[in-house]
């Protein structure tokens, strides 16, 4: 099982395409700003052969341009600065800047203490301000100053505890969304234990059972406290993985749209791509944390389903756009056999496009040769 | 196959623990109110020994609070009532009274009335008042002054015959959602059959051909009068059921949202729980009659999916997180493996829980030991 | 595998049955004004047979009124103009006028132009107006004059060709959603290509890689572009076909709720039915290009679901009640085993009737014998 992933350092590189600038030139019917555009594209323009495994050839290849004679009418001969040029910029200036720094990082893997056998998280909840995208900070409840939580990473059979601290103006309580607990363990106040005050304290502590993609958050006045971000996953990895869920790559999606449609925390461009080499296997662990469906759509090569909730699908599945509701954890493998930067998003278009650009449940997987 | 439910004489009992109060105790930094606290939850904190089998090791015991020199600045050492208490106390009322009382029960068995072998069910729809939640009555138009209508069970190859009687202001109809037959008893007005106008009466008749989870709905103005309650269960045994579909408890949980969030037409804390034995097999057999999806998640242990819309599921399937979309039906078997009273919600939070405490949407499996 | 669906010639047909008139008369309270209802009505209502395969035996037949002594009190023995009258006038007259006439049929088959070996297809994006149901015309930007825009078919293996021509007052481009193709040619401007300015053209190329149900949508401004209608079908068909898929009739539903609630671009009465024989396999590939999910429900036989996003599944399963999220497609088989004209509808209720009689997302199968 590899490593999470980590982001590359050079974000330019992303966009850097391979030999594509003349391609480009004769797409554009507007040669006149192809320049400035290419400047800042510089799209993925090499051809991956297909099935055939023919090479492209030239007189048919993708991006020739047929216009000519062909051009409707209207086409302007001499293109000046239009309202379509000015939005083109407001895209362009989106994609430029992904992936954009922002302050603050979630989901980043958070080191045990051992006591004994015992694995020890001590996860903080108290408020922050939260950079979900480029200059837009949130008010946000956080678990370790993360949105999402810390990633919590432990093995089928680990003795597990779980500190909780409550430095929140309100009650809290932790839940464990799809691992098997102890009823004392699951972190319904009134049900299964007291609220947890603020200024308290509170002990979880359990042996993981079941493995899996799953999550932890508050169980109380959860509506408000994980829509201001008390949530993280919480991954249980196997004893003895299936041959199928072996992977490269592994990369957590956090779904959420409570404040602002983010993925992990943060919107586009400040959402975090995925980059793999050509011939590597990403697992990709999907969850819904907030109160939409988000149906997540890769481009450029399917996914294959794996895991529902962290259990095995008895017959693994394909598909392009997967439709994950609130609670749900779906993880799937791509076999990433496409280079380029390929748009992986949510289909709900306003949560991935405005008239201003790209927004929210935006990224990309890139493949690189 | 089991009976449907009986709810429990005693609601107190469900959230009875057992030698849960030392582990409560020391668990709260706020002993001064704990009692109280205890008074109202008495948790399970009955610890169930994981995978290894294992008993728990008290020093390392779950609930073992590890504050003290670890509290967090400002922990209140003399508490006083706080906006969290006060919250808190909201909270806990809307659990301790669970499950609450109201007036009138839906998706109460209708016995049939015999004509030769044709199995007799009469329908009629009027208008009454319905108590979603205490204290809480709307208008509704309900089958035999139930809101969901009575239960229709029959068996596979019966012949049945349903009358319908109009006591509403406005046309109506019946359609048998998922049941094959013939096309004149398919209840779509002015397609199969005449409305049936107010005041008057209309006979449906069928051989049951197919079994599984339907269920019986207007299909007239039917976003109003559906809306306000025209809907119902219609369960076919199968003649020959699967293994994998025999159950110690047979349980019906119509999920809408059309007069407030409800299961079953009660909004929590008047929703029924699910009571069983520690190592029975419960069968739930989830109806969406709104216009929302619902993804339902049971707490403690997973779900397997049987059947979708009363057909059987080739490869059954686990998850603790079931997204029900508007018409669907799915069938999931649950093992009573784990003890303990376990949430048992939709999660899309505001259906389950707002400030003021957990409402709509929300009930538990109690597994007793 | 079969053409696309050719519409009935005789629209009128659909909604007569064979010899219902005297179960009709005998369903009717109201015989005063039964005959009107028939006139308009003539539902279907001869009975199939069930499982039993036992002709219906007439003193129980489906249809027989038990009424007379068992009527409800206030039933009017002489009818009078009601506003339940009124209610259901306007209901009878929009099934009376299924399936409508309305200006303008989208997902019309595209006949590609063959450069060599290449299928070479052409769309001109530009503003319409387009009539989603009779008198109801709205602002629309489509392809070739058509929302969805013209149906693309081809053959896995193929190479194809699409010019691209905007005669739009915004930049756009394509994306072929669901198509594996070289990353230049995946239609996300500023990542794999420039915008293509009002005026000009761009071409894309590629060979088809994968079959199944795809679509071809603008991916630059989308939530605007999309939802102005610049979407359509792209279908590839396999070189070595399942048994499963093989079809008699091939039907491609595009759910839209951007324009109203649409399929293939009208809203009820002005959709068009699915007309099969008995014992014909209908094929039907959904394809969700709104924002919105939407269940699609089939009365009288259930749907086998074959294919998700044009990938198989590995263990078909059936059911009633399909649930199509935004960018997913789902293809299933209906056995056409039982005769007469079947609702065939989104179960979300808004999505499909008002007050005012059905709307939107209705259509239906007409099986005939």
């Amino acid at each position: 099982m590899a490593d999470l992933l980590t982001p590359p350092d050079d974000s330019v590189t992303l966009l850097n395409g391979h030999g594509s600038r003349r391609a480009f030139l004769r797409n554009s019917a507007l040669t006149a700003i192809a320049g400035g555009v290419l400047a800042a594209c510089k799209g993925q323009a090499k051809e991956v052969a297909g099935v055939s495994q023919k090479p492209p050839v030239p007189k048919t290849a993708s991006g020739v341009d047929s216009s000519g004679g062909t051009m409707p009418a209207g086409a302007a001969a001499t293109p000046t600065t239009t309202d379509a040029d000015k939005m083109d910029a407001m895209h362009e200036a989106g994609i430029k800047s992904f992936p954009a720094k922002t302050e603050g990082k979630g989901n980043q893997p958070l080191t045990p203490v051992m006591d004994g056998n015992t694995k020890v998280f001590t996860l903080t909840a108290k408020p922050i301000k939260w950079e979900t995208a480029p200059g837009t900070f949130r008010d946000a409840w956080a678990y370790n100053d993360q949105v999402p939580g810390p990633l919590i990473r432990v093995k089928e059979g680990d003795r597990v505890r779980v500190i909780l601290k409550n430095e929140l103006p309100e009650s809290t309580s932790i839940h464990f969304h799809g691992l098997i607990v102890p009823n004392a363990q699951d972190g319904v106040p009134f049900i299964t234990q007291p609220p947890v005050k603020p200024g308290a304290s509170f002990t979880y502590e359990f042996t993981v059972r079941n493995y899996g993609s799953n999550m932890y958050h508050s169980h109380h006045n959860s509506t408000k406290q994980v829509g201001m971000g008390l949530l993280g996953a919480f991954i249980v990895d196997p004893k003895a993985p299936r041959a199928i869920e072996r992977a490269d790559l592994d990369h957590v999606m956090i779904l959420n749209d409570s404040q602002g449609y983010t993925l992990n925390g943060k919107g586009f461009p400040a959402t975090e791509p995925i980059v793999a080499k050509r011939g590597q296997k990403v697992r990709i662990r999907f969850m819904n944390e907030g109160i939409m469906i988000h149906p997540m759509h890769l481009h450029g090569m399917p996914m294959t389903v794996i895991s529902k909730d962290g259990w095995p699908q008895p017959a693994p599945w394909k598909c392009d756009t997967l439709n994950i509701a609130p609670g749900e954890r779906w993880d799937v493998i791509v076999n990433c056999t496409e280079v380029g930067t390929w748009a992986f998003h949510c289909h709900i278009l306003p949560h991935a496009e405005s008239e201003h650009g790209m927004l929210g449940m935006v990224t990309a997987l890139v493949v690189q040769s």
